[in-house]
């Protein structure tokens, strides 16, 4: 790793040779903005917060020489157990949802990262320059081994039983995004040490194989503003689609009466009137996040509004403003996960100019590595 | 690991089912044999007779039914340093070498490893299912983990800078096989470990996706005559293209007066009359495998030929037999290393041919895993 200065004179030195350069990659002077989800199926109010919407924004706001890729991440699911048919349903109602919620396939390039095997050959040519050392200090692997055994200390776990995807997956993911040459990547906090290392694959592979002419940007994070929507039931923790309580997430798919039910049912406290403390009144503040969410508000300007109120209000008004955002996704959703055709359509089509994209890459990737040949198809 | 009773319980099992299977796979009742071989360039004596000469003996002695493969296996040599030059020389050189040799492309299908994405794509999943303590087992491994530290124990050494695709490479190996649906695959010792990982793969796959029709055979390792050239300067360590004496090794493109040149100057020892003695007299016996090896016949009987007789005579007889052998694919290397466009559609024909059969796996293997579409093209 290097420190964000170095980083910073880097990329404006990648940034510059990109646009100097007479490779083909040099037309393009917009950001190319990639960013992936997993096949979760229909998504949560904390995936829509926390990263969709952000992704729509993107969309609205970005340059027409702007490039943005959203993919579907199934071969990240695999490294966790998966029921085939679910999975499969889950891929499907994943572009039904980003569709639904405005992203747009003429627009931006929607696909599935499993109908692109370049990935996968990338991930392998990476993974020769990645030193494990590097892969192990990953936290997300951290808390795997941890989790493994329900250890209390690192030391105390045996992780030779975790597979081994899931110790390379950072890898896969840095080739998902160097592929396409991505200049930006919207993600979450969570996923900044993945994007370190992501970055430090580019700087290698550019050193390495490409010293003349560096062949890849080196990506920045794209911080997008960070909304941590917790569990409607136990506040301590996100909201998440593994929770076996129902009532602790609302879905995209949630009826008026259901986020209505829901959200009376949300763990507070019982301190009187309303203010924005996430460590000492985790629930109530995370009605706030989500309110300010909806409107697109501060969330200390709602709080304001809500000091002298009680959390009954609060509740009926997160409800309306919840309702009031998803019910137009929520109608799309219904409507365009029954058009089995359309969603193969858009899939096929995202799935073809993705690997075009990656094949131009790969094409100069190969050259300098070595594995050239005119006799390639 | 199972036990050997169990695993040939298992092969007859998986063995049966495949026969009487309605998949499309079924109507296969011959081996399929597949094996790999670095792209190292021109080949020596170590590589030709412990390798080579037996996939030529494999293709004449196999069965109509019988389908072979043999992979040029470009993104193992990534896991190690490659001069991008010299690799792209070397994976045309290895291909001239299986022409060269008697290896027909009308017969046999020859291909770049690296021409067929699709071996990546099912490494990833196969990953998905791979233990990291298997890998970190493997002997290969933790040879690489001891020598990177030039250390006496394990214990001392730290393995952090070693690359990911060193560690992982096994599982692209099992893929490799498996892909083809292989049922036998023809490698030395050394390899016994790796393929017990594929088998293990296999047997895991059919189990988690595939329980009521497994879908891979579990291959077995065709034992081979086990031939192990040594140095012919440092008889007890094996030939080797890494060591830096020329005079180690003998080339398939190396001249009679070359290869008697080295061969009177081979390290033996001072003990009169020759016997076969591989424990104390290392060099002499390499001589008596090697001239063994070219006229095919049993070592112990060309010993006692030679019971009587001086180092002298037997290296003369060495260079003979070795120059009677390799004078035909001396010179088929030296004409087909100039045809560029010929070497090149022969990859480009057992490219498309070991694609076409591989996608026929990798269509099952994603239905079965829920990576389903009509889209994906």
């Amino acid at each position: 790793m290097f420190s964000s200065s170095r980083l910073a004179l880097l990329r404006d030195f990648f940034n510059t040779r990109r646009r100097a350069s007479t490779s083909s990659s040099a037309a393009r002077v917009g950001r190319v903005i990639f960013s992936g989800i997993q096949p979760t199926g229909v998504p949560h109010l904390g995936n829509y917060l926390g990263a969709l919407s952000n992704w729509v924004k993107l969309q609205r706001t970005a340059k027409p020489e702007d490039e943005l890729l959203f993919s579907i991440v199934g071969w990240h699911a695999l490294t966790l157990p998966q029921n085939p048919d679910t999975l499969a349903a889950s891929r499907r109602d994943m572009l039904a949802t980003l569709l639904a919620i405005g992203l747009d396939p003429k627009r931006s390039i929607l696909f599935h990262q499993d109908h692109n095997p370049a990935h996968t050959e990338f991930a392998w040519i990476l993974s020769c320059i990645t030193p494990i050392g590097k892969l192990r200090r990953m936290t997300t692997w951290k808390a795997r081994v941890a989790a493994s055994r329900n250890a209390n200390d690192e030391s105390e776990v045996d992780e030779t039983l975790l597979n081994a995807g899931l110790f390379t997956y950072p890898v896969l993911q840095a080739a998902d995004i160097l592929i396409y040459k991505a200049t930006h990547v919207p993600v979450g906090e969570d996923q900044t040490q993945h994007l370190e290392l992501c970055r430090d694959l580019a700087y290698t592979f550019n050193r390495t194989f490409a010293a003349d002419e560096p062949l890849f940007p080196v990506p920045s994070q794209l911080n997008t503003p960070s909304r941590r929507i917790l569990s409607l039931r136990d506040p301590t923790s996100k909201m998440s689609k593994s929770s076996p309580d129902l009532q602790s997430r609302i879905l995209l798919t949630d009826t008026f009466p259901e986020i209505k039910s829901k959200l009376r049912a949300a763990v507070t406290d019982s301190v009187l009137g309303i203010t924005y403390d996430p460590l000492m009144r985790p629930g109530t503040s995370n009605l706030l996040t989500i309110l300010a969410a909806c409107t697109d508000e501060d969330v200390h300007h709602v709080a304001r509004r809500y000091e002298g109120k009680g959390h009954g209000h609060l509740k009926t008004d997160v409800a309306e403003a919840v309702e009031e955002m998803i019910k137009g996704p929520r109608t799309e959703f219904e409507r365009i996960r029954q058009e089995t055709e359309f969603l193969e359509e858009v899939a096929k089509e995202g799935g073809e100019k993705a690997r075009e994209r990656s094949e131009a890459t790969m094409r100069e990737v190969r050259e300098r590595l070595g594995l050239r040949d005119a006799s390639r198809s």
